[in-house]
């Protein structure tokens, strides 16, 4: 049984509590917030803390809070034999000082009102010593079947990455919720075109799967489609993408 | 049984074709192309035809081609009693003179390499007048439980709406690829990622689905990664989403 106890209360830290819940070999050993009564419901209440200085023996702990407020944990926690990782994509493991340091990165975007099968999501690792990245590898393992090792700069790139394919994706969709509302049609008419999307470039690399006036360098219903488009900041985001679009086609 | 002619042998026309010949109620009378040695695979050779006085009786004639070659199309088909239709976007249906109008466009992103169950892609209709709305109807239902009837602005709206959650959002997906290939890094790990921020849509409005660092007004995290972005596009692609991010949690 490898020991876990999980600082914050935050999405991550809720999809993170439910998983090793579940997980054989791990036992979650306790949780520290900040405010426990904003946190009733996520733990059991004997596992539940809000001070440092009641945190057990434990052989990792997992500070699951916001990038800016990591350094602030770190530096709260005492000196203890438990290795000690974020799950950021984008702070360096370098912040855990004092303690046996590391990195677990969970690449998935988290909403506390939508759940979903950690089973499958990429964990990346990273630590300072092999012995300590065995034991980490042991507890993603727990968890999940995709675990990878990814070194700062990599994890970096990969929230990069992350950012564009979920973010500016939903931003994206987003938009596509407002033109339906505008033009009194259902976003519900949207959502298998949605779904082809992710689903083709399971099998196809993403050039492969481009379809659209853009690719096809169709001036004339890209000019119509700026016509439609009243909204200065939505005729700002068509254009960088179709320029986008149009220019690496120009590579091939 | 309805008869169905289908001129064109593209993407969407392929498509068509395969969803037809497996349609019960629907007779797939002949195939037109421009060049039956480039189409020989797609139908039944004795249903390949190249030529517009070839065409037999019909009761439905579906241009498929692309958009710039509708009207071409249409001008040479001869005076019939058959309902003519195309499939785009974001042409006019007032584009088909002479024959009985109408448009039959299937929201969906089609390769030819990547199959798809044709049953649940939304088909938009419109028809001149209400007769023919019928008969355009029961195609439409031959081959799909997701008929609907649009106008040619809602069409027009919706063809903007997919450029922005299908093309837009697949170059996206490029160029999530591209920060991995630069990296050692697999795309293989963005796509739990891609398969859930798609999922989540179907559950959550995007705007509650919407997660980053934009989303945080994170702009310690955004620096970052601005400065770990070399390529000028990439860096105004991110800075016209952030922004836009931004602005709209203004709104709220």
């Amino acid at each position: 049984m490898i020991r876990v106890t999980i600082i914050g209360s935050g999405n991550v830290a809720q999809h993170l509590i439910n998983a090793f819940d579940e997980a054989f070999d791990i036992e979650l050993v306790q949780v520290l917030v900040r405010d426990k009564s904003s946190a009733i419901n996520i733990v059991e209440s004997d596992k539940l803390i809000d001070n440092y200085s009641h945190l057990k023996d434990t052989d990792v702990i997992i500070i699951s809070v916001s990038d800016n407020a990591i350094a602030e944990v770190s530096s709260k926690i005492p000196k203890l034999n438990a290795l000690v990782v974020h799950t950021s994509g984008s702070v360096a493991m370098s912040v855990n000082h004092k303690n046996k340091k590391g990195v677990f990165y969970p690449l998935q975007t988290f909403s506390k009102s939508k759940s979903l099968k950690f089973s499958t999501i990429p964990i990346l690792i990273e630590t300072e010593n092999k012995n300590d990245f065995q034991l980490l590898e042991q507890v993603a393992n727990a968890i999940s079947i995709n675990v990878q090792k990814a070194n700062s700069e990599q994890r970096k790139a990969l929230h990069v990455a992350a950012v564009f394919v979920c973010n500016f994706v939903n931003h994206l969709y987003q938009i596509g919720n407002e033109i339906c509302d505008e033009n009194n049609l259902s976003f519900d008419i949207l959502k298998p075109l949605i779904d082809e999307t992710a689903n083709k470039v399971m099998e196809l690399s993403p050039r492969e799967a481009q379809t659209g006036p853009a690719k096809r360098k169709d001036t004339e219903t890209i000019n119509a489609h700026l016509e439609f488009l009243k909204d200065e900041n939505l005729k700002e985001i068509y254009k960088v993408l179709t320029k986008s679009i149009i220019d690496d086609g120009k590579k091939l």
